[in-house]
């Protein structure tokens, strides 16, 4: 048992698209011992994804939203201290929907898996040793499936799972091309994450500079906009192009549905597919990706960046950073 | 030799959309002598098909567009009457890229096939058992791979392609929704084409009539329209739903790209796909397709409409009748 108090952050209020600090509230409370089939997990790391702002909101989803009062739904990763299921013992590393709480007390099933690469920082479990790096590495190959000398186009290019995509599909044989916003997100992508070529669509001419840097089309594009940088890029599709969606960035509000170009014809035309990708699905090759993830970052195929937020506090403005874009790096919360 | 005059109609004037009669011009010239490796046929029957909207318009495609001038592209289908080539004699049914002209001289690679079903009627080359069926089969077979016992909902499901597809998917075992205009075609696909639920879009109530009809929602929805039809069916979408992209009916001007709700969200939330079919990649599939089709034509399994034009005058408006929903079943011309 320990005396640490459960110092939390909960939804205090609905938003209605990107959630602001005054959604949530923080508060302390004594952590809950753990029952039959339960741990008890020190949390170390908060993540910050941009699929929470969907949990937040009331519209159809794939889970439920979360309630009012409620702790934030999050990944999490910390130190089982206590344990009251057989299969974890106190002292593993465990990552998995812990919530925005210093002290989660959860049902075994909450967890995800052991974090076994202990030769690496436990906080790359929430990055490109988790939900990002496995949804870079299925989304982009399970739906697009690329083949060397391919180009693959990707937006938010600098992001957690944009950097991710790009530097895979490097290390399968394509060419990346990474669309970002800003001078600064645009040279982390051609220095740190080795894109061929990246855009700055901040900086207009995007047309022209897609046109420039995918001189055959664009085979596959990774896309986590969903928005104007979308409608550019499928004016550049190649035959039989692959969009990936993944994230929808550039939307903060779904309800109603936002007006834009229809894909329809550029998707005959190029006899195209656009199709939706949830690395929830694909929990059954999680081990394998994260084992094959690990390989490239101990390589150093793969590289990665942080952006570490402080606490509690700190975290209730971080969904409304990601969608600000004002990150570099997957941001997450180190919890005080 | 024939003295028979080529009595033609020819591109006058480049439409910006739907082309209209002013855009044709009827013209008879002497018949051209075949070349080696040429046939004349004379030609029975002229097709009247969605695609050839785009084939006139100057808008990027998959075939470059009909020159001012020149006889209008078109499937067709006639008896051959004077052959320079050796794959083909006087006397056998070809179709192919005959053109809107009574006496075609092309080149062997402008027929697609001999009609070797001589127990049924040489028009079915043009629908059923020509691009129309094989759109339909391969389109849905291809793109979607319909389960038996899923739901597959059909835009334009009284016409020419829309009615093969619903016949098939009943073959294959799903249960076929269409949608189409007015009690009219309502009754034909209830009655004629044997849909388990027909929706009248233009009565109303669309997304009531679907979700009565689907209440397990949509698994492949067969889009002929890309228009308000598509979007409501969208909100629809049962998970790992597939979308067949085969034609533009609701859209009649495509440059620049015109608005609708953007379909991101919906297809990640249900991790749903949207593809485009064109069925001329896929020729080598051709035969043994119309092979199948033309089984399910003998035994009862597919039955089909035609509406035939009266000559090349009628020829004119046909495409814009196609467009303004006013034929009911596969719109052809019976050459004069």
């Amino acid at each position: 048992m320990t005396a640490t108090p459960n110092r939390r952050v909960v939804l205090a209020e609905r938003p209605k698209g990107v959630p602001e600090p005054r959604h949530f509230r923080v508060e302390e409370l004594d952590p809950v011992p753990p029952r039959d089939g339960e741990v008890l997990v020190r949390v170390s790391h908060w993540s910050v994804d941009p699929a929470m702002r969907g949990w937040v909101n009331d519209v159809p989803n794939y889970l439920p939203p979360v309630a009012i009062g409620a702790v934030m739904r999050s990944f999490a990763v910390g130190e089982v201290v206590e344990s009251r299921h057989p299969g974890f013992a106190p002292g593993e590393v465990v990552t998995g929907m812990l919530g925005w709480q210093r002290m989660a007390t959860v049902p075994g099933e909450a967890i995800d898996r052991k974090v076994a690469e202990s030769d690496l920082p436990p906080s790359l479990a929430l990055g490109i040793l988790g939900l990002n790096g496995v949804t870079a590495y299925l989304g982009l190959t399970t739906v697009a499936d690329p083949q060397p000398g391919e180009t693959v186009v990707v937006s938010t290019a600098a992001g957690a799972v944009g950097s991710a995509v790009g530097q895979i599909a490097r290390a399968l044989g394509c060419r990346a091309v990474g669309i970002a916003g800003g001078p600064e997100k645009v040279a982390l992508c051609r220095e740190a994450y080795g894109y061929d070529a990246a855009l700055d669509y901040k900086a207009g001419g995007l047309d022209a500079g897609l046109a420039a840097a995918c001189p055959d089309g664009v085979d596959v594009y990774f896309d986590n906009t969903c928005g104007p940088i979308s409608d550019r890029v499928m004016g550049h599709l190649a035959q039989n192009a692959r969009v990936v969606i993944c994230g929808t960035a550039a939307i903060t509000d779904w309800d109603p549905l936002p007006q834009g170009p229809r894909v329809h014809r550029q998707l005959l035309v190029k006899r195209a597919r656009m199709q939706g990708f949830l690395a929830f699905d694909h929990k059954d090759r999680y081990a394998e990706t994260i084992d094959r993830l690990a390989g490239w970052v101990r390589d150093g195929t793969l590289t990665w960046r942080e952006h570490v937020l402080d606490g509690a506090e700190a975290a209730r403005d971080a969904i409304g950073m990601l969608y600000r874009g004002e990150n570099t790096g997957k941001l997450i919360v180190a919890v005080d």
